[in-house]
């Protein structure tokens, strides 16, 4: 890594453009690297067997000694869900965030047997943080989670300010606003780049407050006939709080069902993020002792997750609640793009079992996290950037920032569509990306084996398409004769039942082969398995239109 | 098939609903069946190797000479696409339908080269179809193609209205409007069921009227720099005519790409619903002698269908067009359910490669073909039927309808949700589901093998997941020792290259289970392989979480 220049600041996106999920940037100034955010992404339906992804720090870790920190923004899974897998790789470099970030990173540390070997640090939100070159300061925001901060990044070659995810709330669940005046403040001494959110710029206007959910949850909590079942994200801690909230006013008791939601329940309340009346709370394992009327349960699975409390209620697979025709459900959330097929199919099967279901398009019980396009045109007016640089959104909401900024004044060369691993170098007279590091998505699964080999994925995709056949033949080679097979295995390709006729001519046809192999050959196995696993793709792909993995297995005996 | 008495009339769904495609219905009064309907669906994510998947209709099968015809409602692939794969074994059953459904089908007859054993019956707006005890009287409706229509099925046991797919649209592009007076008018003669659509139930309100998308095309195409592209279905004949048109009032040329809308725009313009001026279509392979700010382009590909004509051009694999700086693409359609991650993954594409990409979101492109819950109820109120019984929706739509109706006055016992197979049984007095028939759906891989068997998808399932090992072991029963191998193939479970200890370990275990195996031995070769399979399995968990499909293959030489 070179030593930049006086004035000179680079700003290089690890993952989080061009895709929503696993937020990280690196700042760097002169030597020193300052990493914002360690987020994971949720894999694609074609990432077989991957648990979770993670940026590819191939570069933070060949520069270790330059890193200085990272500091995270909020508690959300693609800001901090990275750094189970990442800091051991970076001889955990201090981690500094919000309380309530890091309480809830702690959990998954601890999971990881790792909390002991990091170094984490709390700020609050009038903390001033000086971490070498860079000193930063944060900046509350509204959120969907408490303790949500942007970063005033001040660097010897300027302040750059990183929103994180933010919108505006004038009626916040927890009371605390977005800070405007200390972002106007620091906003007026001069900025040279906006990092900023654009998730919700195709969206038009403002976005409602949270306050329109807990008033919907009012009304379905003081009319439904039985139990109220209100699924969410775990880190939801203001969805919990309005569900607390109305609970308490209509005379209910509140359990929260699950792993993960029982401990940020318990970690919320604990650290002041949840407040809950005395008495109110009932355990998990006590609900069937409540009447119906008088309980509302908080779950996880508003995603689909066919693991999390939601997806077992409704496959009638869960160990504490099962689901009753009077039972009405709140999906509070709204489908993340790609899990769209796993909430639906949920929502029916709940509905199949005679509960009320009650999501989005039905009534308001769910608000967006992120700000919609005048909220984003508010902060960078405020800001007012010499560059403006879209993060946290696919190519199409990039690009619609861009066309936005472009509008409302910003030079198209002063505003950036950026890609992982592109090194945007900005000093007071241009910007521009100068280079491109190693860069890119590492696919985890997280049942223990680490990181999964891109050959391995790609096989697994061949496989769910057209399956394998695997052809054995003992030969003697002496002879040139078959002594033991063919056999052939096969799964995933055809009903093995009903294509007799198929096997019966595979296997004809490596008999023809060795039929012409002569005795005492000198050809290599491994090119008599490549003539066999030609001859037999091309027979299968004319007789069946597929093109099953063949492995032919050659012995020689 | 019993034979139902006087007054009785059953409804049995084969598809279409609990989901959204392969609508296919069938109607029974005393010894006959009509069907209505016979459409396809595409597959779910987890269906691989699936291309498309159809009903079951062993139920119509093994009921053969009770079936009249089937009966088109219109000419979307959701209802008329599974006629290729289910005529023939129906011993072609004649088909009714309107013109252009009739001329759509019969490409792909035709394709299938089934054309010529199949009857084709058209139908106009005033026909009245007499079929066995059947009446059919087609009412005209709006929707996203021409020639759509509501059917009044008049049968000894009362009058069905079975509404297909409609919206309501008071300024048509092709001018012919929902024909209210005459579902009026039969509708005043007492309905004893209403069929209805439910798709956008959801959706308050009435759906815009389709010219909303003609003047955004006009604002487009007239402020576009270079070529307009719009992508939509190849179906959409609406669409194509108000291209034509805008193109027309900007002086620019037209242009078909792809094979699919090619046939469509030709036999429209053909069968005359589409018009098209003279010398204002170019051929595709002409394209590039145009003026870029004189063409538009028509394409498929909205649903991100990876060979259609848009995900080519995203992918820069398009023989005639590719996309440059000025290109303005229109995506004119909305992302069907579980389709949402390959359309905006094309859409990014476009947008990486400079093009101007204008969606839903953006710019009012997209109307939807189905009518919004004012919509519905307004059939309802008209048709004012005894029974209400939602179709073409997924469990929540139909619920959703159910409660829509009992506010609207049925009661709960006259609005059903079903599922598909459910014999609904319906007469003056009552109406209840008393059975349910074989059915379900087919999966079908259209590259020539026909159905898929569940087993092989099952497989297909396991090895996306995990991959698979084989053992190859050839063994000497007298002696009991091994005298080939242990060799391993697998793929798609483990990276081998970074997995020499697991591989040796597992060698090892199998060298050792035959270690002790006593020489003569006459346990079975199956039980063999189940031990080794076993131990393989349990060993291959242990140290990696992870469960490859085991095969273990025990030769005898």
């Amino acid at each position: 890594m070179e030593t930049l220049p006086e004035g000179t600041l680079r700003f290089i996106p690890l993952g989080g453009v061009g895709e929503i999920g696993k937020n990280m940037y690196a700042y760097q100034v002169r030597d020193q690297i300052l990493v914002v955010d360690c987020g994971l992404k949720f894999p694609d339906d074609d990432m077989f067997g991957v648990d979770v992804v993670v940026p590819d720090v191939r570069w933070l870790i060949e520069n270790k000694d330059a890193v200085q920190a990272i500091v995270l923004t909020h508690g959300h899974e693609d800001h901090i869900g990275g750094l189970a897998h990442i800091l051991p790789q970076l001889d955990n470099v201090p981690v500094y965030g919000p309380k309530l970030a890091l309480g809830l990173a702690k959990g998954r540390l601890s999971e990881r047997k790792i909390l002991g070997q990091v170094t984490l640090r709390e700020f609050g939100p009038d903390d001033i943080l000086s971490i070498g070159h860079f000193t930063v300061e944060p900046i509350r925001v509204s959120h969907s989670i408490p303790d949500s901060f942007a970063l005033a990044i001040r660097t010897p070659a300027g302040t750059m300010i990183h929103t994180g995810d933010f919108k505006f709330d004038q009626t916040p669940v927890d009371g605390l606003l977005f800070d405007v005046a200390k972002l106007a403040r620091i906003s007026e001494e001069g900025v040279l780049g906006l990092v900023s959110d654009t998730t919700n710029v195709e969206r038009p206007g403002f976005v409602p407050s949270e306050q329109i959910v807990g008033q919907t949850f009012d009304r379905i909590i003081r009319e439904a006939p039985g139990r109220v079942i209100i699924a969410s994200f775990a880190s939801q801690i203001h969805r919990m709080q309005m569900a607390v909230n109305s609970a308490q006013k209509f005379g209910r008791k509140v359990a929260a069902v699950g792993r993960s939601i029982q401990t940020n329940f318990e970690f919320a309340s604990t650290a002041g993020y949840l407040q809950v009346p005395e008495g109110i709370r009932v355990r998990a394992e006590d609900t069937g002792s409540v009447r119906a009327a008088e309980l509302v349960i908080l779950t996880t699975g508003s995603q689909g997750e066919p693991l999390a409390g939601l997806s077992r209620m409704a496959n009638d697979d869960h160990r504490q609640v099962r689901i009753q025709e009077n039972d009405t459900i709140i999906l509070s959330a709204s489908p993340i793009p790609g899990n769209e097929d796993a909430v639906w199919r949920v929502v029916n099967r709940l509905i199949e079992r005679g509960a009320n279901v009650i999501y989005d398009t039905i009534m308001p019980v769910h608000v967006s996290g992120h700000g919609y396009s005048e909220e984003l045109k508010l902060v960078l007016n405020i800001v007012n950037p010499r560059y403006a640089i879209p993060v946290h959104g696919e190519a199409r909401m990039l690009r619609r920032y861009n066309i936005i900024a472009q509008e409302m004044g910003w030079r198209k060369e002063d505003t950036f569509h950026l890609s992982i691993g592109d090194v945007l170098e900005l000093n007071e007279t241009e910007g521009k990306v100068v280079d491109r590091i190693p860069s890119g998505a590492v696919l985890v699964d997280s049942s223990g084996s680490g990181a999964i080999h891109e050959v391995v994925l790609r096989d697994r995709q061949h496989l769910a398409e057209d399956g394998f056949v695997v052809l054995v033949v003992g030969l003697n080679r002496e002879t040139g004769e078959i002594v033991s097979g063919p056999e052939i295995l096969s799964r995933g390709f055809v009903y093995m039942d009903h294509s007799e006729d198929l096997i019966n001519d595979a296997v004809a046809s490596v008999r023809e082969y060795f039929e012409g192999f002569p005795a005492g050959s000198s050809r290599e196995i491994d090119a008599v398995q490549g003539d066999l696993r030609q001859s037999l793709k091309k027979l299968f792909e004319r007789r069946t239109g597929r093109r099953p993995l063949v492995l032919p297995l050659v012995m020689e005996l």
